[in-house]
């Protein structure tokens, strides 16, 4: 398959950067989409926050015969790797075998050299000290020592997979932060992004409300009463955030 | 049901706060009770301790028409967030299913608004950086960004849960250091809360014995001889703890 | 059995205190060992290496009528923990049970006072926060404050065991890093530690041309002319490391 | 709580009873309903189908204090399986904990001469060959001997209840076939047995078509030139079903 | 370790084999032993009942380098089953793990000519099939085509053990019947044997008066006068069983 | 990817469905291949042996918006069954998620009109009682009356997958028996199939001495004498299978 072109807006990236993985999901449910949060995964460094679009990489169980051919040189992991383009987040299919690892730091800086965005694994990461020196934000199931030939042959890439439970299509938004990952479908990147902005907007109130001694009951969610003083608020704050 | 006195003593209280939740365990299970540490929690904030009363709140797996009825608005979790009073730890059965949140940081905040102890949870946290912010104990089973109405339906509050293996009855002392989380039942509180100072007392002593390079026989646990030197220690330092 | 004799040379254990566990697993796999890193554990102490010489600790299932006879007093935790010598590895058989404590900070203690090099256990930690305080390397499966009564028997030592999926002989190499611990065969210490230095220095190499941008291809791993490039950049650095 | 009314209507449940569970699966899904099916039970008398009302009954976990006061005697369990109505199916809630027994011979053999419509449970049963001697059908996360001591309390009956991952009401109708168990809410059971009845209708035509060598294109699921000849299939055999 | 030798009575060896494993969980627990049922074990010929001793062997998890010398040719695993006498039971650690063989029909057959009395492994089982030909009890946690060094080296034998959960010590009875295994402590074997012939005679009364409608209030367990009626029932019934 | 061509010669098919799968094992592992039993799945119709050639479809997670594109009508399933050829087996890649059915009678039965040779998937199977009347052997890894949505986007076909830990290329050989299923890569199916038989025989000749009381010594594997016996018996019985 070609390589998806990255269409992600500059202006919607960095609004991602700036809400959280929480707030996305709830946007994502509200569109009916349940299934885009990474489940357990941790970031490996929670201090970089992550938005790219997905380039994506398929592990198969380990069969022998096949790991022969396909395992050793130029794999389809680091032919891939090689073609990483700025803003780009390579997404990697392993099954949720933490068994072995599937990228270390010699490949992760491969990576960051050539612009990408981070990395999203549902197996483990080798040499994973070395990876977090990098400066580069990526999300994992697990440290492990083992090469990835010990459970996994590295077979295609930019397919759809399912990482940690999740459907991925290549170009698919990737956004991470010290909570976790989330995926946003390409096509409601925008939309999704500017709710997820008014929702934030929304809750800075509410939190300050409830700081203030309020009950929950008509607040949160707001109800007809506290919407309009929400947007006083709002309006006091003049441009908001 | 009504919702349980608070008559945990605050001396009793201070005690419990002083010794580690090891101790605490090692004193229960010498009363004959071996299910009292809550399995696989992971404290957030591993630098507070907590010490409070049981209010508990169950989750029961998703069915759609019912969260309907029971999910949104005044649910069950709100109203009994909103009913917390000072020195209640709020404990959430949510049948150790870590795909979904079960409290965020805004319910979090209005329980410390009412004085609230802190949170214990066997399913996830969202918005767990924010959480974090907040400077409550609290400890969960993972965090996840997906609302709870994606796994769970709040269901009803104040009656005995199995929280992480636990058997939780409303009322009961729920105790948290940077190991965990563990239970005592109300009725044994002051007495597990002066044995386990004791214990920590004698294992201060062995401590420093060990230190000196004595060996284990006859000193851990005490033998009749180092008793006798333990209690004259204990003599020395006068009041002692 | 007898406890294995310490035939680690001092030079080779200062080497492996060197390299990467990572490294030190794709020795291994290239001598055909595939099952030497212990999966799922934690690093209590990832500020510390770790490298010694493997004594075994085995414990079984609980069952109470056994339990009676050698679960307390002097039984084979504490016996063996009272012969350990300097430069041993204490590596606890739990059956992967993370459901009560294997070891505590008293025991660590005596462990360290005794010149012992660190822990592994697939079980679970006691004391966790009093342990870390020691400044002894361990890992671990879990935290669990409850005693090992709750589920285990301490049952013999210095047998093969299997820890976190891992075999063990008595004797074997333990290296443990800030990602994980590896186990090296006795008989293969030497070996690997020089073919694991070596491959460290091309993989530093290698990381100098990918940071200045070069492709994967031919570099990773070292084709003939990258090779060659390689070998004049290392006599350039003379004795290198 | 009180016991619910049984509103089953007879001729509902002779419906409801010549119809699959897979087939009721994809009514409640064509609903919005997607977790009504019991996740990895097995049927114990596969020969018997069963249709009935839910009681439901709860067990929490183990804490040994509170099984001196609840587990013995008339506990909860013995108390709502002497109150059994007929046509009720009793629905246990043990966490899918398949380490204790949760129902035996005795008691269900209780429940069958009270007119019991058969028994569900997440947990294991005991005695299950003596059980399987009963005629009565019944569905279980596994078979264990050990009593229900060794894990659970029984604690309460005729609440909501997660079971094998789904959400019991009490009154809700439980049907069973030699395929698994599926749960329909009380207020849907009639306009889904009428539609569940239509469609197995459809799928024998289906079937036919399908065996007589026809492609699946355009009719699975029925196009509308298929349709038109299902219906004259339907209407040349009569009233049919 | 020598072999245990074999010390079961055969008029306790033929009661056992009457009674319900179920029955002996009970009376196990009455005594204090909570932890004597194999969980996860299915048998692979309920037709057949198996009481026996119990001639322990130990797999750990494989390393390449320990299963080239002692995983071959005459191993642990073939000596012992050279060694197993009359009424003896093979049983097998295996760390629960199924993606291997543990045993296949040759030397099942072996045991059998020896005159073994049936095989319980909480690993996997090979040719299946053909074992269940041989008119011998056995109980597996899987059956799996995979030889042994797949994942498994025989280590030892005659050691104590833990299968399926349940601490073995050599020369223990083990019972198994329709519903799976379980063990009774040496010395406890006569006493309880016994004791679980008394309790389903009870139960047998218990059983007819539930049939005959009676309520479990005071039947079950036997009130005082219910326990009067049930002795006169005994007498009547002359020897009774 | 155009579908593989059936390059399986039927005298060694014939071969392959007269040797057992554990035989079929031990010879793909004497050829260094470890991961070709497909691990945890149960054979539906035990009684019948399937041989055939590998046509692969891939599931992916759930998302709802690419359901909606992908999951009704004539999607990647039924696309592919449409084609199936005689002798071709379909394999399901369902990550092991068995909380949804993959395949239900109405597709199995136009498999079997196309003469496929059989089913396996590592998911669940819906309709399964009226899918074990069709006469076709399949395998599956549960039962489940959910339909694929609950859980399932059909992807591809055709590509390479990984099945209950197998990865299986389109083309490869698939042999199942009543102990359940194994693939042979299409390049070694002659030489397997004939090792296989021969093994077989061996294996006859030594079960009949030990079926004579023989020990396993020097006979099982063969030692050279008994070889040599082995081989007279063999002449013995002419040119035998």
């Amino acid at each position: 398959m070609p390589a998806p072109s990255n269409t992600l807006k500059p202006e919607t990236a960095s609004v991602l950067a700036s809400v959280s993985t929480a707030t996305l999901s709830q946007q994502l449910r509200s569109r009916g989409l349940n299934s885009t949060y990474f489940d357990g995964l941790t970031p490996a460094r929670p201090d970089l926050r992550m938005v790219g679009v997905a380039r994506t990489l398929r592990y198969t169980a380990l069969r022998e015969d096949v790991f022969k051919q396909r395992g050793g040189g130029m794999n389809a992991q680091k032919r891939l790797i090689d073609t990483i383009g700025p803003g780009e987040v390579l997404v990697i299919e392993a099954r949720e075998d933490r068994h072995a690892g599937t990228i270390g730091d010699i490949l992760a800086l491969r990576l960051k050299v050539r612009g990408g965005a981070g990395v999203v694994t549902d197996g483990a990461v080798r040499d994973d000290t070395a990876m977090r020196a990098l400066d580069l934000p990526y999300y994992r199931g697990a440290v492990n020592a083992a090469v990835l030939g010990r459970r996994h042959v590295p077979m295609d890439s930019d397919l759809p997979i399912t990482c940690a439970g999740v459907l991925v299509m290549p170009g698919d938004v990737i956004v991470g932060d010290s909570d976790g990952v989330i995926l946003i479908p390409a096509a409601l990147a925008d939309e999704v992004a500017a709710a997820a902005l008014q929702q934030e907007h929304e809750e800075q109130y509410i939190s300050e409300r409830v700081a203030a001694g309020e009950s929950l009951e008509g607040l949160y969610p707001l109800g007809s009463e506290q919407r309009r003083r929400y947007e006083q608020w709002a309006k006091g704050r003049g441009a908001s955030k």
